[in-house]
């Protein structure tokens, strides 16, 4: 790309006001405005143009980007790091297996003794409702006292890297890569997005996904549809956003039972697997009270429970019923692929197969979003820097 | 701060003798001059004005610091990540369990196989009296000699992140922190340091603590005591340091088994726990014997033991018979907080919150300390360096 | 070394024909020709002469350098990460443990989820026949795809840290070590190399060193025996390159089942245990039908097979057969030393004592050829690149 165009995107960034987004924590993105929502689109589109241009985006001559993963984690590992590398930024890993967080220390301490040179910290913890939010508001009130104290000249930006309630850096590429391919955000009206609950012979997977897919896409003007079966709630307090978002937005959020119903006409579908919000609820009371045979039959309840449900499967049928039987499909991926990771899973062989190309797509912008979270959260003057970066034009490969 | 000031600092570097220090470790503090232990702490501050007047102290373009941890730790891996950071290299884990060092293979040999583009090697391992030390010493040997062969082109330099004697980059930081509490290192004379032994629940707490800040501390012209209940000696070689150390300063060192008599009018408290040398040297044995039942049993012993010695708290009623009732307060962190995260422990939980602030900036001294030991090691004209540094101004972040 | 030097040496590697050598990855050394081969040799021995001279050889701002291991690795994982980081890429370990790809995700899938900022990605996989080449090529084939369809800007290179067939970072190591020795390849015409099986009490060593060794001496004129107790052949296609490579270089490749006659004139012995190709086979078979008691019974039987050979020791006797009593000895390390790391092994402490120093810098080039690989691969003009960083004289050490 040449550089006159990045030049027209940054000065199309410019026209946003970001300035709340300085030292400040990346959560759920329904705490983020408008404007801070598209400047981080404009930002992470800027920097793949200037990387993919050869140009090195990089801001930091040192520092760390701290990354506490509390649940397994390939690709988001991957983006985290590649979003600090990108910058300038070490990722250091906080693992609490060789660390000694394990004997007692308080989060409060251990926060601050781990950031006296962090500019970033990445956190997923997404197993356990009511929890991972929690815990990262908590490190976030930690750090916000130790700089106020003194403590940390600079104040880390924590990015939510997958939480009980939102997976905003997940949500944020997915909702890039639909605008990217449409075309723009102002294509985007009146689109139909389906959301839809998938079988999975696996159990317990996050909610962070419907919740952050129907919290952020209802707020560009397109029609959501969350649906799945009977007893898969999400959270009542995120339906509740996506509600309101549609009615600030013009558009409608509604839920149904059926997937078919769901995929009706529409524009993109998003099928995927999740555990119901109740027996989260529960299993983050049984753990709690260290009840492993309560959990054990929370398990064979809810496998069974699934079970019931094997025909909620992205099929090649389902998709000829959607726009022109073109629908966008998406996935947040690993997909529990029929006949290829499982015996039957949440997507038939052929479709995932032929979505190939824009699944990988979709994923590709996870790096950028999550970098483009740190930039605006560390630079007062995002915009400046992007053009200066541009006009010294330094090649990332001499 | 402005550049003005800290060239004055680099200016007062320059009146020490550290020549010493190039291309050679960092271990016990006792092996450095006076000149060289003033000029670590130059160096560290010299850094952290940089840093925080936003210039970066880079002075690696790439390289390697290797860390082996034998013992499980947060605040020193960081420290010692965030330092090599700063300086620009890459932090590499030697980690015993994914390679091949179980296998057979001599320290001489792995030292030397990991080291062609290291500059520092930082190693802790407390666990085990008359080891650690040692096996630092044969890890330095083993560099010389592949130095000295013209297999390494330079000689990485050991940084001692805690062993059973010493532990350099805690006790230099909080002695950096007592300098720059009271302004100054003139300042210290005739101050009363009470290093005191404290209870905890756990058990087996290295002794490199205690034994580091009287070999340390009694080097400033401060009064030191050292507090323990009978039978929880330190190392009697270390003892004879600190009194060595006293005589040379005009300054007293002592050991009573009173708390209350150490804390009586102290300016500078260090309550910790610690187990008795003796009961280390018996548990080193039994290790060595593989004699799991004689360590179980000991285990039990040195519980039963320290129960005794509950009443070892640092209490608010103690702390009030100190200087005005207002001793600077000392940890190395984490603490046993009483009521907090066991209980009953080292301190009240009302001592420990009133001295939280100093207690992290005490905390954040480390990671300075360690990247002035890597630059006094690394570089033949540190002062010269570090003015080039000022000179260029080259922003950490840009 | 002056700058002059470096500049010839860049001239010298200008007349060979490497430009094949771009954006491709480097596995097994015969298929790689002649000429890539030197280029490999001669830019590993420039970036040595600029390192050591103090100019650093980063050509990367920023990009990632991926590591997977799949067995256990010291060596070869910090060569790995030296020479990513003396070329500016930071190393991400994918680690399989922490990922989610155990959970059924597809190698097509995680290859391209990793790499969007990756310019290599090293692999280790050599503990089952016919899968460790298999699999780097499977993930070879899924970035080439990912590359073709748009996803992946940049094709990472994979670099073969070793696997079932070949380990030719061990290997081109080992040979530019003797070619420096000798001061050139033109010094080794009618060189005599004996590459034998020595016994080790370990088993189930891979055969990738041995295999290595003839599939790459045999190109260089030099006469190679191949010397193992019946029984421990290794792959017959292998044995076939290196037949063909000693007819087009005018020199002999031979088998004998005495390690006598290999050592006799020998100017280079290479003495290492390794596993009975047929035997790996059938572990691999055994794993694959998941029969453990097989396995264990198949170790057995080896361990009992393995102790028939025990003479075949690299002794002082031996040795003393030699070209003038003073073949150069050379292992990969770590070597299983009679009376240091085991009762009985693969060579005399006496001989390995003597050795250490040729030992250690044969180990000390595996960085720089790493290095040199990646660089060959990334760069469209890598003697270009190198005049550049020449000129530029950019201090590794400000």
């Amino acid at each position: 790309m040449d550089r006159t165009r990045i030049r027209e995107m940054i000065t199309a960034l410019t026209r946003h006001d970001y300035a709340g987004m300085y030292m400040n924590d990346f959560l759920e993105t329904w705490h983020k405005t408008d404007d801070e929502v598209a400047a981080t689109f404009k930002v992470a589109d800027i920097l793949r143009a200037m990387r993919e241009s050869g140009l090195s985006p990089r801001i930091f001559d040192s520092g760390l980007g701290i990354s506490l993963f509390r649940d397994n984690s390939t690709r988001t590992r991957f983006s985290f790091a590649s979003a600090c590398n990108m910058l300038g930024l070490a990722v250091q890993d906080l693992d609490e297996g060789k660390s000694q967080i394990a004997h007692g220390e308080t989060v409060r301490e251990t926060a601050t003794m781990v950031s006296f040179m962090a500019e970033t910290v990445g956190i997923r913890d997404d197993m356990f409702i009511g929890k991972g939010n929690s815990y990262m508001r908590e490190v976030a009130a930690a750090l916000e006292e130790s700089h106020r104290d003194g403590i940390l000249p600079r104040r880390p930006t924590i990015v939510d890297l997958q939480c009980d309630i939102d997976h905003p850096t997940q949500c944020m590429a997915d909702m890039l890569h639909i605008i990217n391919h449409y075309g723009g955000v102002d294509k985007l009206k009146g689109k139909k997005v389906a959301m839809t609950w998938a079988y999975s012979p696996s159990y317990g997977k996050p909610l962070s996904v419907p919740q952050g897919v129907i919290g952020l896409m209802t707020r560009f003007g397109m029609d959501v549809t969350l649906a799945h079966p009977e007893g898969y709630d999400v959270m009542p307090e995120v339906e509740a956003i996506a509600t309101e978002n549609a009615q600030a937005a013009g558009c409608a959020y509604k839920r149904t039972n059926s997937m078919r119903e769901a995929f009706e006409d529409a524009d993109i579908v998003y099928p995927k697997s999740w555990a119901p919000f109740a027996a989260m609820q529960e299993r983050s009371r049984l753990y709690e009270n260290n009840d492993r045979s309560g959990v054990d039959a929370l398990e064979k309840d809810l496998l069974a429970q699934n079970a019931r449900f094997k025909d909620w499967e992205c099929t090649e049928e389902l998709m000829r019923g959607t726009r022109k039987g073109q629908a966008l499909y998406m996935h947040c991926l690993p997909a529990d692929i029929t006949g290829v990771s499982c015996g039957q899973g949440e997507v038939a062989a052929s479709v995932f197969d032929r979505y190939r190309v824009p699944l990988y797509r979709q994923a590709s912008y996870k790096p950028y979003i999550i970098a483009a979270m740190i930039l605006l959260a560390r630079k007062a003057d995002p915009a400046d820097t992007l053009v200066r970066l541009l006009e010294e034009g330094r090649p990332r490969v001499r």
